[in-house]
């Protein structure tokens, strides 16, 4: 009997895994530009983690399990608790602020179906102990900087911004009350999911009509012009005055930060998370057709709740199914072949240790090196060659023993040429790298 | 209340991140070189799959849990069941030979206690589809060139390799009844446990006395001559010739390969685990304090008992925690600093927007670039560029304004001069990389 990997789970071979590796490639690049420093944490951890963050309610969404000393673990649904336990265990010595990021691996316990993973990576920034709008700025251009370096401009996805403040400032101008705000963004959170505004408004009055009737709300969430808000959130009070400058600054830091072009302002955004405590962002497919690509905001609160000192944070989270899925829709995905520098020949068996040795040489300067195991006519070595994706092949022939020579044949252009063997043996650049169309200039 | 990691697993702050990350890469690089693929298995398994291969007593030592489906699942504990559950899946249409690597995370559920991790991380490496000795030699100098590849020579760790077929057959040889010959490797791989060779002798004349007596055993396991173990082989019919003539074109290739001075033979080294047929290795540093730093063999039934064809297969892993100890024991754990490649500098409030936009531009180019989020002097931000390891500082003044310029200070020659910003914007090079230590020629 066969065993398969379990439901909702992924096997990566090397096609894929080639994806994973280019992808988490590109979000270890753009991080380490924007300074951040990469950690991780445990794959599971105490179940209390989870609970203290989300309430009970989370333990139907993850594994957990007991060990043989009785305690209640659960694999990592997210990458935030560990992030914030790590802070919070160190906070008094951790110089401000805290730039971390993490590439993790992570399960949720989906019902297995079709296009629901239970497994997934998630790229997750974070940043501690700054609360001005500077590092709400630097997160949302990092961001911006990934879609960019992936390959996918303002016209393929943006980013949407908003703030729970300004938000909830304009909600309760409107007559909800204060302590409906968190119902009434629950209810903003799944705007989308409705069939049409009707269906929301007949859902939304039935339970905070009695605030704000649906159609001013909704006209309220159409509001597209920033101005217009920030204008109506400057005359709601001394917050509202305070969120509406912060939300100016954040605007200019993200015009000098080059990533303005990716970015509107959106009410509809709220994240349904209970703990975001101003920014939140999301980016969306301008199809619009996926879920969310990526999405996080500032959360002052949840260092404090974890053990830690008051600590203002933000951060956000970009998982590895959707993105891809956008990829692949706009047919943007990189063709990612094995590739290898050099395939060594050998035109004579007796040869074949002279091969090996040359073999050695040009891995021990870090070239990728494949050879046949088994002997065959160089005709078949040469196939076996282009079928590995080599880029060069060098053949090991009596002009070997001759004249310390050996043929190097480029496998694009088909140029050949007779190389000293003593020289490839030391000097890689015989073996010039094929151009990367990834790479920056 | 302050949560903490479970007991057992580690937390990566960038400190240890940086050291991880630089294992691993060098995992990948020298498996790259050897033209092996990389690929990844889900987290968990179905229990089965460890039970099959290694029987019910693995239970304990894994952790295990059941899915609302009723599943039984396992977060895996090793990765060759998951490795060749992939093959035995594709067996049929992937070319051979198959080399694969893993870098992969797994848990077991060691007993928390100091040094007992539960969580680690291990290099893994397979072939699949080539019986011959030259998959072996290719396994084995491939842990050879990992090992120079992290600084640690022949006179640090030394791979000694054995043959399960010629000790069985030097085993049989003198008296070992063939269907004790399985006991009996279970004595010689605990045999370094004793604390001397008398109480090894009582415990294995106990139960093998009577097919052989431990002295003789002895004397046969401290041949430390190649030579003298292989001519006893041959000498003990065509089976032994078989695996004297492979053993000899293994030590040729690993030879060929420069893997040589790595490797002895040791015929003390059995490898516990049942399931391996053939050359079996270990890697131990030379202070022999440590637990073998990295390990595998052949094991050709393996894909069949998991559901696909018969194929032989051979491969070995490392883990991080022992290679890991091994290095800061010898003083040899790179020294990985953070390090940015710029730090941008605002010797002006009223110029940050340009210091930002400079900011933005060096990260397009892929340099890692840091600032700070608070507007401070410019003394106070050189120490922060400090701090962070920057290698260049750029200060932006107000000879901006006046002649489009900025000071461009390098932080370990302290050398500055004047580069027009509209260069460095487009043009990284001011900015020379920093030597790698680590990098090749």
């Amino acid at each position: 009997m066969k065993i398969q990997a379990p439901p909702g789970m992924r096997d990566f071979y090397p096609e894929e895994m080639r994806f994973q590796n280019w992808l988490f490639d590109a979000w270890r690049r753009v991080s380490r530009a924007f300074a951040f420093e990469e950690i991780d944490g445990p794959i599971f951890e105490h179940l209390d983690l989870y609970k203290k963050k989300s309430g009970e309610g989370i333990v139907s969404e993850l594994f957990s399990f007991q060990d043989r000393g009785g305690r209640e673990l659960a694999i990592r649904p997210e990458m935030t608790p560990t992030v914030a336990r790590m802070l919070a265990a160190r906070a008094s010595s951790l110089p401000r602020p805290v730039k971390w990021f993490t590439i993790a691996r992570m399960c949720r316990a989906e019902k297995p179906q079709r296009g629901r993973l239970r497994e997934f990576f998630q790229w997750n920034c974070e940043t501690f102990g700054e609360a001005g709008p500077l590092a709400d700025a630097e997160q949302i251009a990092m961001l911006a900087a990934l879609l960019r370096e992936i390959g996918l401009g303002p016209d393929d996805v943006n980013i949407r911004i908003s703030h729970r403040a300004l938000a909830a400032s304009l909600l309760q101008a409107e007559g909800v009350r204060p302590e409906r705000t968190a119902l009434a963004f629950q209810k903003l959170d799944r705007l989308e999911k409705w069939d049409s505004d009707a269906d929301f408004a007949r859902d939304w009055n039935a339970q905070l009509g009695a605030d704000a009737r649906a159609e001013r709300v909704l006209a309220l969430l159409r509001e597209t012009s920033e101005e217009a808000c920030l204008a109506r959130c400057e005359s709601a009070g001394e917050e509202g005055a305070r969120v509406a400058a912060d939300l100016r600054r954040l605007r200019e830091h993200l015009d000098a930060l080059g990533a303005a072009d990716y970015c509107r302002f959106d009410l509809r955004i709220v994240r349904g998370l209970a703990y975001y405590t101003g920014t939140v962002f999301e980016a969306h497919g301008r199809s619009g057709e996926l879920r969310a690509v990526a999405g996080g905001g500032r959360y002052d609160e949840l260092v404090e709740l974890l053990g830690g000192p008051p600590t203002p944070a933000i951060g956000f989270a970009m998982g590895d199914c959707v993105i891809a899925e956008l990829l692949r829709e706009l047919d943007r995905a990189p063709r990612l072949a094995e590739s290898l520098d050099v395939y060594v020949i050998d035109a004579d068996e007796a040869l074949f240790p002279d091969a090996l040795r040359l073999v050695a040489d040009l891995r021990r300067q870090r070239l990728a090196v494949g050879f046949s195991y088994k002997r065959a006519a160089v005709s078949k070595q040469f196939k076996l060659a282009a079928a590995r994706g080599a880029r060069f092949a060098v053949v090991v022939g009596q002009e070997l023993r001759a004249a310390g020579q050996a043929q190097v044949k480029d496998l694009t252009t088909g140029e050949q040429r007779s190389v000293r063997v003593a020289d490839l043996r030391t000097d890689a650049r015989a073996f010039a790298p094929r151009p990367d169309p990834k790479a920056g200039p």
